[in-house]
């Protein structure tokens, strides 16, 4: 491990501080390609001490220039030269296609995508066909009329009128049983899980389908909350794991697990909800982020719509199905959850302006969600045949599941091959495919050799984000270098 | 309890299943008005040995029914069917004030509000002098021009243009040193300590200034953290006390301490930087919640202006300067917190819409924040003398404290009544006043002696949502009630 000298002059009557003239000096290095991508530089130990400064001007220094993206920090390693692409740098979304809001984030293999003419991302809707028109003159007509009390703060739970509507929603669409008064609106999916975790309170253990969503699993680890990963098969979340495990609290996606595409028939949702009934405290977090695209069968109602115990917890975003500038998602707690929430989170205010809220309202109230849902269903429903249709030569190669719903369809190698040749193979023709791998957490040992389902080498392929000609074309690309 | 029968002919060779035969039939029966309104149904036992059919056949009948709201379960008491409509009332806000969105809130009294014709509440804006018309014009033109990346989710810390703006601005007119890159965007303070929450970390120890804003004490109390709660002088927290407790953060609001009304003199600013800069990990919470209004003598600087050792982090809001509405609240995170949000909080997703993060760059970019504040600092100012003047003849009874700033004054009792006795001889008269006791937490014993300083009854008086002649009035009715 090479320690890396930095000849800088300090000059203590220049106007700069000690601070600056390190950070300038590095940053100038680094600009000028002297110090190269990847290289370590030296500990702010061995520098303080070489410059004869103090170490927190040093580590002012650094952290400068990690915020500023010129450095990477390693933890328990050092300070390394960052590669420049995207670090900070807000990546412009394709125009087509916006990242959603609640998107079901892959973390790991990100940075490549830009570079790809096709990208084949599960995290992509496609804004195209959204009543942009509508929308903007539900909000001027609201502002005509708004008086001050639009500007004024809104309940915390969110305005009683949204959660009439969210409700009647829910139960239309998706079997929810719930008054208004259980629902909760929030500022994203996000906001709500942190505010359910002041309700469920301290020493709660949680569960969560491996694979699964990454973002929900990094904001569980950040509460101080035990996580225990369990193995899902092709019926869902293993129960017969579960009950292994000293999990209070499951969070689960029964209509269309992501990213595995399961739906969970009936038997196990019940084998479920028995779980959850068996012990005092036990809830599961039914997280129903995409259920609204159906193409095939009956739409599954939702398990809470099951649920006789009231042990659901019930979580859906609108920032999927309308937008993800839509900062608005809701929550429905069952009963005792609720009076704890009104006896010890009351006080939390809400995170949605009551304009955003009656804009939503009218939205959905007045029939334009339901129209434009209906016309999304159809459109997703076209690039979902089409890439069934395209991809059907490569099921000599693939095992594929996961259609009929959501926004991506997952393929299964049969030939040993693994993820990274596939990636790559695809990459280096310019396609952006996922590794089902990505999504698996925790350690190899966590998963256990009893969850074979989907073990071999598998790829996702999303479709929301790109054209009828892009999947076509995209697809043509992979039965070249896939079979 | 009597059991209902069904009498349902069951068809095996019709092509629907038994499930949906028996879940129609039931229907039909609603729906025609045959079964009424929370009239019971035969347990699922009991109907399922009576048709000859499993248990689970009649369970998935009975659940699509409670899904589609027919009926309704009630635990351990069987199935009912439902009264069609929920109910669920809003209180109608006051016209005149809103209740600031990050509003020093009063817990305990607030019910007795409504009553009274005079509500002196701390918590109140005046919205009667807001730029509807210009925030309503600038949200049009956003929307003409808005394109599909405006309805995208934007960067986790909010969108630069607007984080540029709140710089510059939080420079200008509180001497705030900082980068766009260390301020986070978030949809209400309380999100922002929930994130905060996160940064920190877990095991970290809280001291609060006592009295102080009940809600940021709840928002603390329900984190795993411990509270210490420290006295407060006439010149702000007791420093003297902070360093003989663990904490390793302190929240204090320095400009004007709520409720007391206090404005830390440079001194004690010194005294409490050089405690956080003593030990790695300790940091300042500054919450600069209304440092907006101040009426005599120059605006104090900001504690974070006076931060060389980057030990400050920096919560404000636009809730109280421009509508509780606005849910848009910013934290300046100093470097190595802001590069422990990256590593390890930067997942979560912005909780503020896109739009709505355009329309406050505007509002504030182009002049229109400047000129409302100005104008609003002039009302509260007017509205402040007026209560001064007014009051002076209770010099006698009692001490004044807390004007020159913010929205509300403080009177203490010379003459040993307490704050329920005068609380109650205003109430009785139709005047809403308010208790400092009301903002002390802890045990008694927690206060400690030597924290004398506006010990006897104190009451407070706030302003922001009366008019000068209710002012006036009010104020005639205090003079006969507390002399």
């Amino acid at each position: 491990m090479k320690e890396l000298p930095i000849h800088i002059q300090l000059d203590l009557k220049s106007g700069k501080t000690l601070y600056e003239q390190i950070y300038e000096y590095i940053r100038e290095e680094i600009r000028a390609g002297r110090l190269l991508v990847n290289e370590k530089l030296p500990s702010a130990r061995f520098l303080a001490q070489d410059l004869q400064v103090s170490r927190t001007t040093v580590d002012m220094a650094y952290g400068q220039l990690v915020a500023e993206g010129y450095l990477v920090a390693r933890p328990k390693r050092g300070y390394y030269v960052s590669a420049l692409e995207g670090l900070y740098e807000l990546r412009e979304l394709p125009f087509a296609g916006q990242k959603s809001g609640e998107g079901r984030q892959m973390e790991s293999s990100q940075e490549q995508s830009d570079a790809c003419r096709y990208d084949f991302s599960p995290n992509v809707i496609d804004m195209r066909l959204f009543p942009y028109a509508t929308w903007k003159k539900i909000t001027r007509n609201i502002l005509v009329d708004a008086k001050s009390h639009m500007f004024a703060l809104g309940e915390p739970q969110g305005d009683v009128e949204l959660r009439t509507t969210v409700c009647r929603y829910l139960h239309g669409s998706r079997g929810v049983n719930c008054e208004p008064e259980q629902i909760i609106v929030g500022a994203g999916n996000d906001f709500l899980l942190l505010l359910l975790e002041k309700i469920l309170g301290r020493h709660i253990h949680v569960a969560m389908e491996n694979p699964t969503y990454v973002r929900a699993y990094k904001i569980f680890r950040s509460f101080a909350y035990p996580v225990s990963l369990v193995p899902v098969d092709e019926k869902g979340i293993r129960v017969d794991c579960l009950r292994k495990t000293d999990a209070q609290i499951a969070y689960v996606m029964p209509s269309h697990q992501y990213p595995t595409g399961v739906s969970m028939p009936i038997g196990r949702r019940m084998e479920l909800l028995k779980w959850a009934a068996e012990e005092e405290g036990r809830y599961l977090i039914e997280d129903d982020y995409d259920s609204e695209f159906r193409y095939k069968g009956k739409p599954l109602p939702s398990l809470q719509a099951s649920d006789t115990a009231g042990r659901v917890i019930y979580i859906g975003t609108f920032s999927k199905a309308i937008a993800p500038a839509i900062r608005i998602s809701y929550m429905v707690l069952p009963y005792p959850l609720l009076e704890r929430y009104r006896r010890e989170c009351g006080f939390f205010s809400s995170s949605v302006s009551r304009i955003d809220q009656t804009i939503l309202n009218e939205f959905i109230r007045d029939g334009y969600f339901e129209r434009y849902l209906n016309k999304m269903r159809k459109h997703y429903r076209m690039k979902h045949d089409l890439l069934l249709s395209e991809i059907r030569p490569l099921e000599k190669e693939f095992r594929i599941t996961g259609g009929n719903a959501g926004l991506h369809i997952l393929l299964t190698d049969k030939k040993g091959r693994s993820e990274a040749v596939l990636e790559e193979a695809a990459r280096s023709q310019g396609v952006k495919t996922y590794r089902l791998g990505d999504f698996r957490m925790g350690e190899a040992s966590d998963i256990g050799e009893e969850s074979g389902f989907l073990m071999p080498a598998t790829m996702i392929l999303g479709y929301g984000g790109l054209s009828m000609e892009e999947i076509r074309e995209g697809i043509g690309i992979l039965k070249k270098v896939w079979s």
